[in-house]
């Protein structure tokens, strides 16, 4: 019978969607790589921890002097743009109204809200996705970086499982390490399966909750963004 | 600027997406109810321990005496299918290749293969769909009783930041209750904001790890499953 997966007219019509969001993104890209900011597009399942880890990692910036801004996006409430504010940040709430992803045009909106209401654009801008291991996939945002978390707490096999989130990110990171053991979550075999699907890209472990790996994080993100300039 | 939540041609295509999806389901339900099977639609995030839990649940369904077979949707691997086949039970896995729900049409495919392979339909049909809090919501898989599972580990809001999934259920099961400490999840919280989505759902507290509450789930399942024969 005819699905999602073989109707041809979804394959089309999705073709041509990815297609302009592609457009949308590279404006976006190059607005931003312009502007001197450093976008980060985070993904992962609901419920891996991004919102506690970010407002912990964009706390760490700011003291560090950085200028950050965070976009996220969640189907209802702005619950996780008030966390974000704790850390001092300029924050956006994308509600997508039931929609499973963030989309080029949303981020667009979003940023160009923000941005009025500063003198500069941010140096780092956060996007914090919408909790989905599929649809994120496929939606370039116009990061310079993709960051994909993985809580102990999801099992070891997500990456075998949903391979091209993993495959289209830049660096890993596993969350809430502090609750390995009470999961019978074995690390050496969670790393093992990210770099099955996606060989040689960086993992973090932290946890948020007692600092571990939160400073090894931000100073890799801040790598990141130090070797773009770099190149430009 | 246009894009999933407004632009007219993706609302109409997903309107007859869903009607057609309506279609198939009503006709595996009429099939189903004739057979006296039982069908369960069990949703949730990834990594919340469906697999897990619906093992153990199969096990002792089989151990009552009950006939029962899976259904299970991945994206990627057959590693869930080859989990839940140690209850005893026939599963069949469906690998959506990156589609990020089931559908009734990938159901009644996978139900006509195992149906083929047994003289009897099971009694009770268990659905694991893909791991999935926003897109499982609007497919009707023809199921009788439709299952949100929510972990401890997954944060005490999420039942606001995805109403649609908790409001289109019969019964919420929360997972992981033996890490709720450790979690800093408080339950009576998440309770609440279960029923402030989806006022008086009943709810039960599991630990598949610790056997907590298990055999009041499967209490559950089976009440529902003979209120339904009752009233035929």
């Amino acid at each position: 019978m005819t699905n999602a997966i073989n109707n041809p007219r979804i394959v089309e019509l999705r073709r041509g969607i990815l297609k302009k969001n592609d457009e949308v993104a590279a404006g976006l890209r190059t607005g931003f790589l312009a502007n001197k900011t450093f976008a980060v597009n985070v993904v992962s399942a609901p419920g891996t921890g991004k919102t506690r880890l970010l407002e912990e990692t964009m706390r760490r910036l700011i003291s560090h002097g950085w200028s950050v801004a965070a976009i996220v996006g969640d189907p209802e409430t702005d619950n996780d743009a008030q966390r974000l504010r704790r850390s001092g940040a300029a924050v956006n709430q994308i509600i997508t109204r039931g929609v499973c992803h963030l989309e080029a045009s949303m981020v667009a909106d979003a940023y160009a809200q923000l941005f009025l209401e500063r003198e500069l654009p941010p140096q780092i801008l956060i996007v914090e996705n919408v909790g989905n291991l599929v649809c994120t996939t496929s939606y370039d945002l116009g990061e310079s970086l993709r960051v994909v978390m993985i809580s102990v707490t999801e099992g070891e096999d997500k990456p075998l499982k949903y391979p091209g989130l993993f495959n289209s990110a830049d660096i890993a990171v596993i969350t809430k390490c502090d609750l390995a053991e009470a999961c019978d979550c074995d690390l050496v075999t969670m790393r093992g399966n990210i770099h099955g699907v996606r060989p040689g890209i960086p993992i973090f472990e932290t946890a948020a909750k007692t600092g571990r790996g939160v400073d090894a994080w931000v100073d890799a993100l801040l790598q990141q963004r130090n070797a773009l300039w770099a190149k430009s």
